[in-house]
């Protein structure tokens, strides 16, 4: 995988999110998570797919439309996208991380790393996992696995003392077998909702 | 309430997380929660509480001593909590919020709001609830009600399209007369955690 693969058009490459070298460290020995065959973010099994974090040019690589295979995304024009992307990166702890099929230049799979700081556990941080999502036509290929993996990794790489998740009860099983527990008497998601997502 | 309450020793106020004017603005007839008597953030019942965000001078003020009623905090040096203080604010989307005994200038009930930054729902802001502790001599007194809906009606002033909380079981009552809600089939909280709090 050249790094050609992820200039922009007037040859300039795509400002990341974060240090895409920080993938590249991940050791995916450490996970739970059972891969067959054996991949990981720095070697994703396929030369024609690519980990990688998030690009200030991924309007133009369908990251919002993989997102609508979620949820509601609504009409989010360029500018916004990137204000987002901007603001992001300059608050810091967001670590929307990838899967791109260098291809076709799409993108295949997502999923998002938020880091909160804490006072609690001496100054400690948080890892969230949240908007997982691989694009349906590609389901079925340890996919979400891999990017899963990937972010879940990175919370411990960067520190992490617990990563949390909350999910639809059909996926428990998935996030059990990558090493997420429901905790007894301590594992109630609530949610107060204040208008209805556009 | 005077302002010269949140002075500092030289008789300088003392940097707040985030702008306290927005909490006299919440509109606690909002809130599904029931207050007997009524009270609210601006008129928190007694002369000598106080509803504000939290300061830089309050480490002096116990507040690390409150949140170790809820879980282990560690010994946290004054430099560390000033450099997590300084770099919520830095980072935006930290409001932690507190209760304050000024008679005695101790802090006396806690919660934070933080507030994550997405691509989906029209680039949207969701809330979450985290690190809700009242000082065990003054609960049972609507003051655990009084920082939740505090917190929550500021996500809905922020603009926030949900807030989310994790609880244990036997919380989730108190959480529901709150208006907060499990989702049927899509309320599990699942965490993986990466080494023992210290
Ligand atoms: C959930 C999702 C990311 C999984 O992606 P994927 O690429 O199909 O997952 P994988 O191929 O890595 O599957 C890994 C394992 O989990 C299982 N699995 C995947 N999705 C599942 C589901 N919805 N229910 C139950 N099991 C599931 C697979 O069968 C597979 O099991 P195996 O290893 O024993 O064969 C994908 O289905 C998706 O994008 N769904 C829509 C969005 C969504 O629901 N996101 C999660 C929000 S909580
Ligand atoms: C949870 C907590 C913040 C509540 O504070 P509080 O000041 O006692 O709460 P309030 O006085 O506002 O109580 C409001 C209502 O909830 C009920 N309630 C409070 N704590 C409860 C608990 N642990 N279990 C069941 N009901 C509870 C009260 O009985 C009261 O009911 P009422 O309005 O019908 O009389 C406090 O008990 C606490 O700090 N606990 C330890 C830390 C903790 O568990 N935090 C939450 C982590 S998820």
């Amino acid at each position: 995988m050249g790094m050609e693969k992820y200039n922009n058009m007037d040859g300039k490459p795509s400002e990341y999110l974060y240090p895409p070298e920080i993938l590249k460290r991940l050791d995916f020995d450490k996970s739970p998570a059972k891969f067959k065959p054996k991949i990981s973010a720095a070697n994703p099994g396929e030369d024609w797919m690519a980990v990688r974090p998030l690009q200030r040019s991924d309007y133009d690589k369908g990251f919002l439309q993989l997102l609508g295979q979620l949820t509601s995304v609504g009409n989010v024009t360029r500018k916004q996208f990137e204000d987002r992307f901007t603001k992001m990166k300059q608050s810091g702890g967001y670590y929307v991380t990838v899967i791109e099929d260098t291809r076709i230049s799409k993108l295949i799979g997502a999923a998002t790393l938020t880091i909160e700081q804490k006072f609690i556990h001496n100054c400690s941080v948080r890892g969230r996992l949240e908007d997982v999502v691989v694009n349906d036509t590609y389901r079925g290929k340890q996919l979400g696995k891999l990017i899963v993996v990937t972010v879940s990794l990175l919370a411990q790489e960067l520190g992490c003392y617990k990563m949390s998740l909350d999910c639809k009860d059909k996926l428990i099983k998935f996030y059990e077998t990558l090493g997420y527990k429901m905790e007894p008497g301590n594992s109630n998601a609530m949610n107060m909702r204040f208008e209805e997502p556009s």
